[in-house]
């Protein structure tokens, strides 16, 4: 019998916590903490592939690159190259946070690019703030645009949809070989189709969305999006508060348009959900890291 | 018919060369040429394994992580996770680099952890100087020296041998099956094993000695180390210098206990292809990316 494959999304603060600094110690706490979950799925002998984000760390990429330029007069890298940076460093906590999970299975980080479309409508209107304030905006080219918070100039990148995950075949083969796979952080390193071949762009790809392209690509039979919540909530912290057990895609869709669930935070995690199962998965599960051995835990979205 | 193997090892200045910034394009371009080199293996039909250094690298992400720290209060990261960014960054400049030289082959990058032994010698005697200078010697419990030119103290540390490249069983596999694999770059994220299984230390493992391990545990057939000079010399820069065709790894030893070969530049090389050889390879070649396509070309170390 062929195994099930899980695709699991870690999220950013499965890694990096608000109000941590980010110390070694720390994130290696935070991944062992999320890496532990993921007995259950390896004892029901699940082929796994993990996803995640680097919020928190290209964030602090960024900032050591503007340091570094300002400091020694290093040249300050772009947001891609930085993504790829991280993706090399929380590989490393991943396999290391695993050592103790994963039960002599191996587990394999490979660094993945991810295409998005040159004419996204996304590059037109950049929206994602990242990397250091500036008291004045920088002529190096990029888009900067004021923080609506009044704390200076930032470097604005578009969010393009991702279209394609570079190596997703053999992604899918290592894990269907019994490997534990690690791809796509951070959303994955963006690149556009040139005559060239693909070229890295300065974007942010929403690593829910890549984790589920990639989950639809395999065939993946369940994708976990981990948060820090233990469901996806109705008119969250109101009175009215009413946590979801089981929905269907349309129902999703139903909540989006009604502005249920909030940007930059549980949408984006919604739209990745319908993205998987309307591509053929049998069901997404959002939930706590600390919940996934648990079988009623979690809000799965159904078809 | 099975397919050569060829296990080639990327020099530093095959990605950042001595007097440059290393701003994205200086390196996307030095990474382009180098990779626009492997043409001839590829069409020659070898399977291909990449190894590559991180010595500039490494050195620009330990100062930006000391910037970070003291224009934003960022942790410095540990060695071995610096060499981890490096680890993606650098297989991003390669597979972008390879877009137009592969042939429709698949270049895949796997972040790659090496381990040592926890009582190498070497970890008794650190030796390799890395990261910022300080005025006075910092107290955070990593060992310090000063450097010989009276330019500040310097964090040290070990440069144990390689004695295991982990996964390395994946990338063997990968290529075979005809894929481009980058891995132990920068000599690999050094590990030690542990009751509580594989875990960081903060070391550098010579990238050669590391990329000579992966090739003789692969069987590869040849070993190529690219650097910045056509061929191995004798009486270098002297007046009776004198070029290297072919050598036995008697003769290498020779003259490698004759002090013939500079330490941190030739004699880690000729290290690595004794390693090689003495392991069942049947050639070493080390040369100049320009010299790949011909095969007069470099010095051919031999059993």
């Amino acid at each position: 019998m062929t195994k099930k494959l899980a695709m699991i999304a870690f999220g950013g603060n499965a890694l990096l916590r608000a109000g941590e600094k980010g110390t070694f110690r720390e994130q290696m706490e935070n991944v062992s903490r999320t890496c532990a979950q993921l007995r259950h799925l390896i004892e029901r002998g699940y082929n796994i592939v993990i996803g995640h984000g680097n919020g928190p760390q290209v964030g602090n990429a960024l900032l050591r690159h503007e340091a570094g330029r300002k400091e020694f007069g290093l040249p300050a890298m772009p947001m891609d190259f930085c993504g790829a940076e991280t993706q090399g460093s929380i590989a490393y906590l991943i396999e290391t946070g695993m050592e103790s999970v994963a039960s002599g299975r191996k587990v394999v980080s490979i660094v993945t690019r991810v295409e998005v479309k040159a004419d996204d409508p996304a590059f037109m209107n950049p929206t994602k703030f990242v990397g250091p304030y500036y008291k004045e905006r920088p002529t190096d080219g990029a888009v900067y645009k004021e923080d609506p918070r009044g704390l200076g100039w930032r470097k604005v990148v578009p969010s393009p949809k991702p279209i394609g995950i570079n190596n997703i075949d053999i992604v899918e083969k290592l894990s269907r070989e019994g490997n534990i796979v690690v791809t796509v952080g951070g959303g994955g390193i963006p690149v556009v189709r040139t005559p060239d071949g693909l070229r890295g762009i300065e974007a942010v790809i929403d690593k829910d969305l890549a984790s589920a392209l990639a989950a639809v690509t395999m065939r993946a039979d369940e994708f976990y999006i981990l948060t820090d919540v233990p469901k996806v909530y109705i008119n969250f912290r109101k009175p009215n508060q009413e946590a979801l057990d089981v929905i269907t895609v349309a129902r999703a869709k139903e909540l989006l348009a009604q502005g249920q669930f909030a940007e930059g935070s549980m949408a984006p995690k919604v739209r990745a959900a319908i993205m998987f199962v309307e591509g053929g998965g049998k069901q997404c599960i959002i939930t706590e890291a600390g919940e996934l051995g648990n079988p009623a835990s979690g809000t799965r979205i159904i078809p």
